[in-house]
């Protein structure tokens, strides 16, 4: 990882955790429990590879950071509430995140739950509120790509499709079916909701979202190579988890190094996509460099 | 209730379940067993009083039909929501609702969770795919105004102080505060969310918003003076519920007569608020009266 990449990492991480930390209601605000648990489960953790995908996708449209903020802010906040359900004791019942216990642990199940559903909400909010993009209708479109998204046809739906899953031999191309919807719809998502705060052609766009989808599902691949190799101190989450839930990985499928080498693949491919974006495109470059290459 | 009035409720309710079956995922859609459940928690059940609150109020600004059914979708699918997150076993535990199974014991809780969240995401996507004013910026504050209702300084902030205060005992401010949050939000956003998709004047917003302030204090009310009386067969879910989990309600503070009497005097209050709108608003007049005068 190059110096000056990394910093631009480390600086955009520690802004945009201030960022976060502003959008967020305080914790002295009544109902404060929830809120406090509301900020517990967002701030102080995480890669925040979702909102880097978006600043970096806004500067390759020279969008105003304060907008790309937001943008980032309300698919992070998507994010956190996934993974707040997703940890609960019907679905994944994982008890440690990010190194620190689960928000149904720290706190309680109901709270977990209220946590959940108001950090989307939030999200929604976020979008509407702030002025992302000088043409109102524009912005209603990224509302509207934000819910599509996550909602039953997007990460949620993976979700299901992941739970049905379990026990099951999958095909690959039911296993990345699955992942397209279950992490690689915000993903794309992140990047597409950054471009948009600046100028960004349609042509562009289509680009931007083929890089979104490979680069979602390299990610997965990835992760699930990194959750059959690493032990549970460097992931900060419960490794293993998924071989002890008998859920398919790329890793089951292909094997450690077959999953290795599609994620290669994929990380090729995905910058071929950028090709044609010359200098403006070198952090969203760096960013696939760092989502493959990753040991964490 | 005047027979046109209820023809009016009738053939509303009727086309209403239309407009929700079409704006639902098909259970024939992947992921089916999650757009069944959605589907099975949203359609042929509940007297859609919010909804009805939205037309009503759409009807009193010469809002186009078309438009007032997507925001009355939306606010439905929030309410539907919550209703599928409450009744999960980490709330209420509840496992009757609208006369049928809730949804964590028709399908289980994972499904019900990830449920719930598809049909929050859902109400977002419909506000910003549809076109429901002429002026894009407007849509998006409608947009907020729903998020805010229903977020965590809304609804769902309404529901913890909910869970936060069982076994305690509230003073009438502390109850009141609750409920505003609750139920109240989200019954003054369908108020205001149908008279938006017409044109409305910021001062008769205002006072619109106070009648759905009042209106869904009322319509709390009469639900635990209801709550109180009913048996479970009339009330199509489990009675007794809230007073059986030493929840405080309007009846244990009030008493049943004190509690009358709040609903009647709410329900006055809310009629003067109307009283410069004339013939206009006679559909909200008659609704008021259905809400505070119901029998279920």
């Amino acid at each position: 990882m190059r110096a000056d990449f990394q910093s631009w990492v480390a600086a955009h991480q520690a802004r945009f955790e201030e960022v976060l930390g502003g959008l967020l209601p305080r914790a002295d605000i009544a109902p404060q429990r929830l809120h406090e648990a509301m900020r517990y489960s967002v701030l102080d953790g995480g890669k925040r590879v979702r909102p880097l995908l978006a600043f970096a996708a806004g500067e390759l449209t020279g969008a105003e950071a304060v907008r790309v903020d937001v943008a980032a802010a309300a698919v992070e906040l998507i994010h956190a509430y996934s993974l707040v359900h997703d940890d609960m004791p019907c679905m994944d019942d994982d008890v440690l995140r990010r190194g620190k216990p689960t928000c149904h642990v720290q706190y309680d199940e109901a709270t977990a739950l209220l946590v959940g559903d108001s950090l989307q909400t939030l999200a929604f909010q976020l979008l509407a509120e702030h002025r992302l993009n000088d043409d109102a209708a524009r912005q209603l479109e990224m509302v509207k790509l934000l819910a599509l998204a996550s909602g039953s046809r997007g990460m949620a739906g993976g979700q299901a499709i992941d739970l049905a899953s379990v026990g099951k031999s999958l095909t690959l191309p039911e296993l990345e079916f699955m992942h397209i919807h279950k992490t690689g719809a915000l993903i794309r998502a992140a990047v597409l909701l950054g471009a948009q705060c600046g100028s960004v052609s349609a042509e562009q766009l289509d680009r931007l979202d083929h890089f979104g989808k490979l680069i979602g599902l390299a990610f997965q691949v990835v992760d699930d190579v990194l959750d059959c190799e690493a032990d549970t101190a460097t992931l900060g989450k419960t490794a293993g988890k998924d071989a002890d839930n008998d859920k398919p990985t790329y890793v089951s499928l292909l094997g450690i190094q077959g999953a290795r080498d599609m994620a290669q693949r994929l990380h090729r491919e995905a910058l071929e996509t950028l090709a044609g974006f010359g200098d403006s495109a070198q952090r969203l470059r760096e960013l696939a460099d760092f989502i493959v290459l990753r040991k964490f």
